[in-house]
């Protein structure tokens, strides 16, 4: 008996609106209890005060639990839910539902899920080595979930991690712990920039020698090509999801990756359009290409040196927009001249995910037939 | 005796910045007498409230006044300036500055420039036939300056153009006549989109038959793939600067275009780099080629059926950030995709200019060898 | 048997968070099913990709059905839910709720509460006479409900109202009918300016011959001092709640209006708060006072003359931040100046309510002793 | 023979608007060669990419210069021009022109100016002890100058600072010395806090004792009531320009101050108001005295505790508008309530100037008649 993982793309009208997923469950297209992981690309500014993510994640759990018989927070529990604020530019706000089912279809290498999860950080662990070496375990045991023994064939490894809040860090300090920063904001990057070296280190991207607690957010020059981590107030313990290609797996899709050395690195995406079995062409996907393209997951961060090959640009320096908002604008324009589509997963705020400027990009693709 | 256009490429640090500009006057690069246009690239927001453009001018017009022992008034007479809001996503502000010498160096069909103004309009004829059937003769006037005979050979167009204010409206209306909007905003779109009418009249683009004042604004079907413009208070009538090849001009500059059909169309950027002898390559310029070129100049816009390709899009709904902003960013990735650089004109506003969606791209490149 | 209204001010941490209500429910300080309406302030943009309202009104509807044992459905058939968007400058979100219970107590004259509903309309009677009327009919009714025959006693009428979307422009279209406008964000405003009218009528605030469909949201002069109303996309028909004073109703509750006459027309909201029983002391609330205060509730619109008191504003061109938001954050700082808190209902989008530039500004206040 | 101070309050139409002003001079109402210092409100967003603020001084020091035949840099030098980005809310964009000549009139206990400067700071002087202790030494020097012996007579105290660039920090640690920040935003911050702490110590407002480079931007305890502090790239000095009462000046006019405790402390507005001899009625200004009203100038900024009299309120979350844009546009709002004006001198970024989340306002009026 093999396993078979399916992925769904589903456009949204607005955060709350998940009348394309329960189309596919009432059409027997998906089965709720299949629902391993979803992810979710919403119209929202992506930074401190977006609510489209709790909106939606509310409004997913919400159809989860009716259709599953149970609560929100047993949902909660069970399926990965991360959302992603901001559709600059032409993004298009969507669903990726990730399910898996067991069939008795043979085994083709295809593409592998697996799930793990930290134990809950203390406070004064978030941010620092603690969470790097607790998330290199949990990469470890997702890639066991999926049958992935060889770090190479991970492409992928979605983290979703906690952050301190004034809350947190009283308790902390009223212990006599220290904490990370005292700057809720700078916890939120802290936090990634840390789960994304656990992923590192658990997939020999850097040595265990270059991390220490200092390195964490300063040293842009260690990265994993393969982590893309997200903070939010609701959990304590880091949440991975590992996609790969395992022998055990069934079905037609598969993936791949690279690493965009900066934000208009088209070839970069391009090679691993090609890593995926796709034809890239002469610059744009042909649509009989395009068509066989589930998912494009990539990393989009301002480079700190105020330049992109050698070029000024304005993003840190913008107060009116954001510029993580920037940075996904341009990454979802280079992104989508790729492939000849707007609904991609463009997400911001890649400490340690890439280099500086630059950031992970995978494709899901389906087999050619 | 041949003319020999030169086009400059200048980064600027600010918008005041006219350092870059003043450095190639000191070095005898650039004669100050020779500058017939300047555009600009500036780091506002493109909209209402954009004072960038106008400080960029006012440095501008100071620089050249001092050099040239003039007025600021009298340079604002003798160049054409457009400065044009707006680097969002990549974009890196700057300065393109084109300038005429004659030469004794034997005429090579190279990049050819011509000028021409219309006569000063009432402003009940803004936005209106009048405007249009105007700016086409003065689109001549400039195609005949610049000694192109042949329609084929124009490849980009900038006009500047009036808007209606308040003081404006009140005039005529106390002349007993009517105006095309009361909106002063709306009256920039119209103003350009009966500009670029006149542009697509006189290049034969759309037949005479097709035009009225009800078309404007309205019918989008109707449109110039060339015309690039821009409405600014400061004038009362349009002027127009006709990009091409003639025969009759020398140098190692040439021109191409080619028309975006919505925001993501690598495709048409890469056929009007090709048009200029570059080579597209499997999807960015290789650096060699890269090398060559001198100015990417396109029109970007959101699409008004709110849709990329079928997918949603939030351009036009979004409150916090203006849609041409939206736009801007989207196609300056896809510019940037396929040139490997960010100093691109990328410009909003694109009535009539290009298809809904969509907008011309013209490349000025040096020639090979 | 008497009637009491009881108004709850609830803060909320974030647009989700109805933990403040839930608290009251279990406490028995307020039962569910004795609440007839619910206005919240939420920290959205207050424009058109606002989702804290919809994200505020999910938590309400799940968290009154889980309470009542019924639908989300049909709490939002039973209970008015009109969430307003913005907190600029230093508003505070908060929702207020509105309960009526049966009483033993002896009748006070004491603030009244009624609601009405109109019928459904058409497409093509929004924003025109056929909403005037029908709302002006369904204030009639609220006030019969709530026990008010003096129109001298209505101090605020909390109206609302439909908007026009493509497909209800489209289904009226089919049936050779034609709409107020088909830009669906000009519809909203024509929707409240109608509204409000409305009022005006019901109250005899305007004449019935001076109204017209083409005075609607073009005669300014005309206008209701105590209306406030808010467009939303998910009904069709007008939803309006009285609130006055009417001698049949018990508890220590009363409430009165004014009338800005513009942004900064602190006198007005001091005179409210006179009427109202509240010393407004030499500028701002005594402390004493201010515990008596329980609800302030008022409508901010940028004037369209770009001027206040003579001196221009910004509000009008600036591309960066919406008009009405920089509307609500002035006119929020002078009331928080008259009232020494900052958890004021302070709405936007003011078409018909109240002059051009001010607004309608009610204050609930529990009686002294 | 005494000296007299004039202020002129001059609308601009836009940051490059300087004709209100030159309508003064050509009158002979002012005389170019007495002008001491020109504040201005312009409506940029007063943060980073604020460039409103240079396109100012850039026509202001082209109109002066013409007018008194000398060069742009030669005006810098002589007129401390200080321009605030920001007029959210209702606030109107002006300049106040400070101008003094010696007179016949008898000395009368008038509004007294006077300006000095410290020596130029070496990049790690900036945001620690060294600049607190020069700029104190530049306020007894201004008061020198002003003939101010008393501290209790100084009432305003503008300074422009300094800032780190990344130059600045590089020619430094090139010697081997540190800077307070790498983060050259967070060096205005600084810079303006140890200015600010420089007026607390010559005023006497804290004790020597209490100042250390640690308590710069730490301990907010601590501050001037009296300071208002503006970081500017252009300058390696601070520049002071101290305001007071003198019994050497003549004329009619003079200042007073307070300290708002939090962003709506209108009762201390006015009793600023009262201090200079208005009449704060009973909360707006009558229009008497109002038209004695010649400028009032404050602080604004968000309180970090994130509430308000114990409301929360989301200046520090909103990631589409900058916290400080909330804090002018709501104390703008409690200050235009007090005096019924709106062109009002509010400027953000206060640290130590005023309590958290408060600020000083200061009063210049015209004497009873």
């Amino acid at each position: 008996m093999a396993r078979m993982a399916s992925v769904h793309r589903v456009p949204m009208r607005h955060p709350g609106d998940v009348t394309g997923i329960a189309a596919l469950l009432d059409a027997g297209t998906l089965r709720a209890a299949s629902i391993v992981a979803i992810l979710g690309k919403t119209e929202g500014n992506g930074c401190v005060n977006d609510f489209t993510r709790a909106y939606a994640v509310q409004a997913l759990s919400l159809l989860l639990a009716r259709r599953l018989g149970t609560t929100e927070e047993d949902v909660a529990a069970r399926v990965a839910m991360v959302m992603s604020g901001g559709t600059e530019g032409g993004l298009s706000p969507h669903f990726l539902i990730f399910a898996v089912e067991d069939t008795d279809a043979p085994a083709t290498g295809a593409l592998a899920l697996g799930a793990a999860f930290t134990r809950d950080f203390a406070p004064e662990e978030i941010g620092r080595m603690a969470q790097v070496e607790a998330t290199a375990e949990a990469v470890r045991a997702a890639m066991a979930e999926a049958g992935i023994s060889d770090m190479a064939d991970v492409h992928y490894v979605q983290v979703k991690c906690p952050l301190l809040t004034s809350e947190r860090i009283a308790e902390a300090e009223g212990r006599g712990a220290t904490v990370a920063t005292h700057d809720t904001y700078a916890s939120m990057g802290l936090s990634r920039g840390a789960s994304a070296l656990g992923v590192a280190l658990a997939l020999d991207e850097v040595p265990r020698a270059a991390l220490s607690d200092g390195a964490i957010g300063q040293d842009l020059s260690l990265f994993s090509g393969r982590a893309s981590c997200s903070a939010g107030v609701e959990l304590t313990r880091n949440e991975v999801v590992v996609m790969g290609r395992a022998a055990s797996w069934a079905g037609d899709l598969t993936i791949a990756h690279a690493v965009m050395r900066d934000g208009i690195d088209l070839p970069a995406i391009q090679a691993a359009l090609r890593g995926a079995g796709l034809d890239a062409g002469a610059g744009q996907l042909a649509d009989s290409e395009a068509g066989r393209l589930v998912a494009l997951l990539c990393k989009a961060e301002p480079s700190t040196s105020g330049r992109i090959r050698g070029n000024r640009h304005i993003m840190n320096d913008d107060s009116d927009i954001n510029a993580t908002r920037h940075a996904r604008a341009l990454v979802g324009g280079v992104a989508a001249a790729a492939v000849g589509r707007t609904d991609l997963f463009v997400s911001g705020g890649a400490e340690h995910q890439g280099p500086d400027g630059g950031g992970p990009v995978a494709i899901i693709a389906r087999k050619a037939g």
